[in-house]
């Protein structure tokens, strides 16, 4: 669409200085309100700029794709946490199973005698071992667990959808929300793809996004 | 925002015949186009109405946050779900747990010699077996799997929302995508929370919502 020079210098004012009403672009460009309204009719129409009541005409740079990843942008890992399971480092294997099944979770963190993050402990890894050898109710957590500095973590402020990135990039089902601290990190929380899937749903029928 | 009775006109013929072009809107009235172009101005600017070009003019009844929920409710099982690991029941609980650390699942799904399903088996599952006192080689997973008409499944066209919601409501990672069968169901998919954190993850920077 070929834009007249008129409409050109419409879009520059917008542009520049939207959201804008009607009114201040008919006196930046010495012209009545009456004369422009064609004009500001055919760029709305054309997509270039969009008009909202008592806001004035801004720019769309925006597809309706970005608009949505902006929202989703604003979601972080405060609101969708959930409380963590967490044990000492010297638990027996044979407990720590059954605190997964007690507690209903898939992933422990195992802490040391400070209460500082030592390790994570999947269901994977406790499959893993008792397919072994060993029994169970002898071979302590730290000997099985996935530790520092290998373990991946996330803390409130991070975007819900950085966090995602994670668990998919790194296989797992969980991420320990931490606070760092002088002596280590601090569990406060337990992100999981449940938290996801759930955010997922949230993301529906939600007014406040 | 008071509307003159023209522009009430021109509302209830797009709400009608929407999308609507400016001169089809003149033509019903019996109107020229300039003359109605101020009262379409005003109404786009209102948001009343919104317009595309090559399209015409719309009834916009709708907010951001209804446009990301359709946008959302677009998104079906068939682009999204993985490849299905199945085992015959006659397995092993011992080989059913070596086939999920071989393909690095966290479900298998259990089929019937026709191929039919019959049952889920779930990390959970081999993990509560292996605590107990019987011989993982020894106990057939038909034993500890959860059986029809238990088992939670979805099919290629269901929403990703409502495959979702069920993951949630049910407490479980992943549902068998199936195709009905006169036998009974054959499973073609497998649809996990990673599936979802991943199509989470795909609604940031997608041009195609």
């Amino acid at each position: 669409m070929d834009l007249t020079d008129r409409q050109e210098q419409i879009v520059t004012i917008v542009k520049e200085r939207g959201p804008i009403t009607g009114e201040n672009i008919a006196d930046e460009l010495n012209l009545t309100r009456a004369t422009l309204r064609p004009d500001l009719a055919i760029l709305t129409m054309a997509g270039f700029l969009d008009a909202r009541p008592r806001v004035g005409y801004f720019y769309t740079g925006k597809t309706g794709s970005e608009l949505l990843t902006d929202k989703i942008k604003k979601l972080t890992v405060r609101d969708h946490y959930s409380v963590p399971v967490v044990v000492n480092d010297q638990t027996h294997a044979y407990d720590a199973i059954t605190t997964m099944f007690l507690e209903d979770v898939g992933t422990l963190f195992v802490v040391d005698q400070h209460g500082i993050l030592v390790g994570v402990l999947s269901r994977k890894d406790l499959l893993r071992t008792s397919m072994g050898q060993q029994d169970l109710s002898e071979v302590p957590v730290h000997i099985i667990m996935t530790r520092l500095p290998k373990i991946k973590v996330c803390q409130k402020n991070d975007l819900l959808v950085d966090a995602s990135i994670k668990l998919i990039e790194n296989q797992i089902d969980a991420l320990p929300v931490i606070q760092e601290h002088e002596r280590g990190m601090e569990v406060i929380g337990r992100l999981t793809k449940t938290n996801i899937t759930k955010a997922f749903v949230g993301l529906v029928n939600r007014d406040d996004l």
